[in-house]
This record gives C-alpha cells, sequence and structure tokens, in this order.
C-alpha cells in the first residue's frame, strides 16, 4: 500500500492511498480519516455518488470536526475501478468510470467492475492489516445517491458486519430508475432476476432486513421524481416492518450543501450504535 | 448583477454571482453565504490565496454551519481579474490571474489589476444595493496567505470600516518574500517605496494600527520561513504596541485542512467583535 498525501485535520490524520487491488485487477485510490486521541476507533464506511471518486467527500463533505470529536474512522472508497483497460464509458457518466454501483459485474468486458467484492473482501482486510486502529468489528456504512444505493445494499446483504447505515437522497430502486437500469443491464445482463441482489427494495422483499436505516432527502433534489423516489423505500419497509428514519428536507439539493448540512446527525446516528 | 448559482446550506443560502466591474473592467465573480433568520447581519469578507478563485474556501473553508450558527455573512471575492486581454501569466502561479495581490496595480499592462480599489469601494457598494441583509456598518475581514496579506493591509489601512481581523498563515511582508516581490516589483515598478502600502509589516512601521489581529499559523506549513515568517509580524507588533494574538499550529500545514480546522475559532473571533 502506498502513502499518496497525509494531513492533520481537527487533530487526526487524513490520508489519501493506493493499493494494487486483486479483486478489481487495477490500482484503487481510497481515503482515511483517522480521529485523534488512543484508538481502536469504530470504522464508518463513506460510499460516493456517481462522477465521484474519493475525493469529493474529502473535500466538501465536512466530516472531519465531528467525526474527530466522536472518535470516528472514516474511509472513502472510490466509485469505480479506473485506468488501464478498464471500460470508461467517458461520454456515459452514468456507466463506467465513477459509476460502479458496488456490484459484482458479470458481463464481459466489464470483470474490473467488483466493487462489491472489493468493499466486502479485500478493502476490509486491507485496513486492518494496515491501520491498527481501525476496529473492524464496530462497522457502520453511509453514503450519497449511488452511494446510498451502495450503503443500503450493502447493509442490508451484510447485516451482521454493519452495525449502522444511512444515507443522503440514496437510489432506492437502481432496477426501475433510468440513471441505473441502464447500469445493472451492462453489467449484470439483461434478466432483472439478477439485478435484485443489487437493489434496495429488492432485498426488502426479498427478506432482507437491516436494524434501522435514517435517509436524509432533499425535496428540491432534480433527481427526487425520476432517479430517487424515497417514497418507494418507505412503502417497502413500512409494509414489512424494516425500521427506516425518512426526512424529507425543504428547500436541499443533491450537492454537498446538503449533505454537509446532514453530516453532523449521521455522524451521530452512526456513532450512537457504534458505540 | 448575474446569479450564476444557489444553493441551500445549513438553512442559509450559498449563492455565486457576477457583475461586470468598472473598477478592474472585466467580470467579477464572488461568493456570499446568507445566514438563516432575519437580519441585517455582520459582512465578513474572507480574502483566498494564491491560484484561488472565490470556489476553493466554498468548497473546503468549511464556514457555513457556523456562520448559520452566529449569523454571520461571508463575502468571498475572487483574487484577481480573468478573461479577455487580462495578463495571465499562466506559465507562473505568483503573478497575473489568481495572484493579484489585493493591490491597485500602476505599471504599464496590469491596468486591470485593481483588486484594491475594488474591494474597497465597488464591492461593499454592489454587496450594499443588492443585499438588503447586510448590514455595512459591521465589517470583519479575514484570509488565507496572499488573503491573509489583504486581510491585514486593507484592515491596517481601514481601521474606521472594519471592526475585526484575523488571517490564516499570511503573507506578513511581501516585500522581502521571494514569491510576492516579484509580484509587488511587476504590478507596482521598481520602487520599493511605492509598496509600502501593500505590506503589513510597512505599514505597522509607517504608523498604521488595528485593533486587534489573531493570526493561526501552521508549523509543518512549507511556506513558512521563505515565504510567511509571522514571527517578524509579531516582533513588528511587539514593538509598536500592536495587539496581537499569534498561534502556532504544530503539525498544520498550508492547506483548507488547516483553514478548516480552526475556522469556527475566526468566526467566534468576528462575531464577537461585530456584535
Amino acid at each position: 500500500m502506498e502513502t499518496l498525501s497525509t494531513a492533520i485535520a481537527f487533530g487526526g490524520t487524513q490520508g489519501v492511498y493506493r493499493h494494487a487491488s486483486a479483486t478489481t485487477g487495477t490500482a484503487m485510490t481510497f481515503a482515511v480519516y483517522t480521529p485523534p486521541g488512543d484508538g481502536p476507533f469504530p470504522v464508518l464506511w463513506y460510499l460516493s455518488g456517481l462522477t465521484c471518486s474519493h475525493q469529493n467527500v474529502m473535500d466538501k463533505g465536512e466530516y472531519r470536526r465531528m467525526a474527530a470529536e466522536l472518535g470516528l474512522m472514516i474511509v472513502c472508497p472510490d466509485t469505480s475501478p479506473r485506468g488501464g483497460d478498464v471500460m470508461a464509458h467517458d461520454d456515459d457518466w452514468q456507466l463506467g468510470c465513477g459509476a460502479g454501483f458496488y456490484l459484482d459485474a458479470t458481463t464481459p468486458g466489464y470483470q474490473h467492475f467488483q466493487m462489491y467484492s472489493y468493499l466486502t473482501d479485500e478493502l476490509p482486510a486491507l485496513l486492518g492489516a494496515y491501520f491498527a486502529d481501525a476496529d473492524l468489528s464496530r462497522q457502520g456504512i453511509f453514503g450519497h445517491s449511488m452511494g446510498g444505493h451502495g450503503a443500503l445494499t450493502l447493509a442490508l446483504k451484510n447485516p451482521e458486519r454493519f452495525k449502522s447505515c444511512s444515507a443522503f437522497a440514496p437510489i432506492v430502486h437502481p432496477s426501475t430508475a433510468d440513471w441505473s437500469s441502464k447500469a445493472l443491464r451492462t453489467y449484470l445482463g439483461d434478466d432483472p432476476a439478477h439485478w435484485r441482489a443489487y437493489d434496495a427494495i429488492s432485498l426488502i422483499e426479498d427478506g432482507h432486513r437491516f436494524d434501522a436505516f435514517l435517509v436524509d432527502q432533499g425535496e428540491a433534489d432534480s433527481f427526487l421524481h425520476d432517479g430517487l423516489r424515497p417514497w418507494l423505500f418507505q412503502d417497502a419497509c413500512e409494509s414489512t416492518g424494516q425500521d427506516l428514519t425518512l426526512r424529507m428536507q425543504p428547500g436541499y439539493d443533491h450537492s454537498y450543501f446538503f449533505i454537509s448540512t446532514f453530516m453532523d446527525d449521521h455522524l451521530h446516528w452512526h456513532a450512537q450504535r457504534l458505540g
């Protein structure tokens, strides 16, 4: 593992790291904020949205002050493999680089797109090996938009691993949203039955459960009615008894202005559950 | 005045605006954060450093949460004129676009570089005309690096206008630092006597005073010994009775990781003095 940069912030250390991933077959970059004080620290994973890398939330997420105060280690992976022979789709922001959708692709040409396994197996193991202060017995996960989809689906599929989950403006039903169904078809093939394992609502329909979700959604989000539709998630949770706190936030859009505003609330949500 | 974007953040509004400046003879862009609640609000000016625009602190400065809480309007101008026939010096980050040094240039070819007059006359007047909630009887100023130089010199030259001033890692003696003396020579000509009006230490030597300064400086700042040298400012203040709180911050560098860490302290410093 290579350290690309470190800086002191709010008494802790914000680092950026790169390693050769056996899972994706590419170099992968990720960011870790280690709070000040003595570890071990609970590990909170933040998954980013379409077009983003580890960098956007590091620049604009405003998580370090409260993470330092609460003693949370924040891990921010990239959103897809990049470089070399990775199918980039530079002409389409909803496919390819920056659009990994936190799944394991099965279609020809997309062999590098294995973000689900990367986040489930390889990166946690690397974290445990290189970050002595990471307490992997206390993990939470959250994310934004496509990363909210990632957080909800990873939590529903791994409730024994994650003790807490929340999301900002998540894609809750990617199988039926224009900006995401194309990706599922491209990475997983034409049969929608294969998409259900990477769709939060389908997972709930198929019996998966998680302790409790917190979701914030801006009412002025331009993707609200076509891509996000949190009411579908609310219906799925209510009809199955899945615990959900959905907060509609008047005036807020889809940007990091929205995310940063409610970041403290989410960090508190996780800290309460991670001890 | 044209509104380029607005977004709700921490209950207030982060906007970006553009207007045709008579002072610089160019279009000028600036950002304003208006806190939630009923105005009028004190106006706190943030001046950015070399290579920056209004955007960097808007992305990375983490000022909105506390500005919302304290009821401060935050105004972030650009660092120079840009576009058209403006001398850009794209090959030199210490001259031209992004390097206006908050002065009024007098040399041939630099007629657009009038940031001192722009910030002293035109932009405050525009703010008063278009932002009904801006209370121009309560103004403070702060900034980073070149913008720290701007804040200190504007405050020393206009103590009747500004009630508060602080700086992150300011250039305190640009006349004698490699990365800034070239700019003073280029914009103001070869005679160092003409540079004194834009040099905080020279201004103090020449009898200018301000109520009190707060300066934070990272000890791991790579520009500390050549470009910044806060001890020179401390000496000038101590030998003249100028009030200065200088805080050396172990481990911190020159980046927005440093600025964001101490942003809350600076906003409190200003709020206390702006009422």
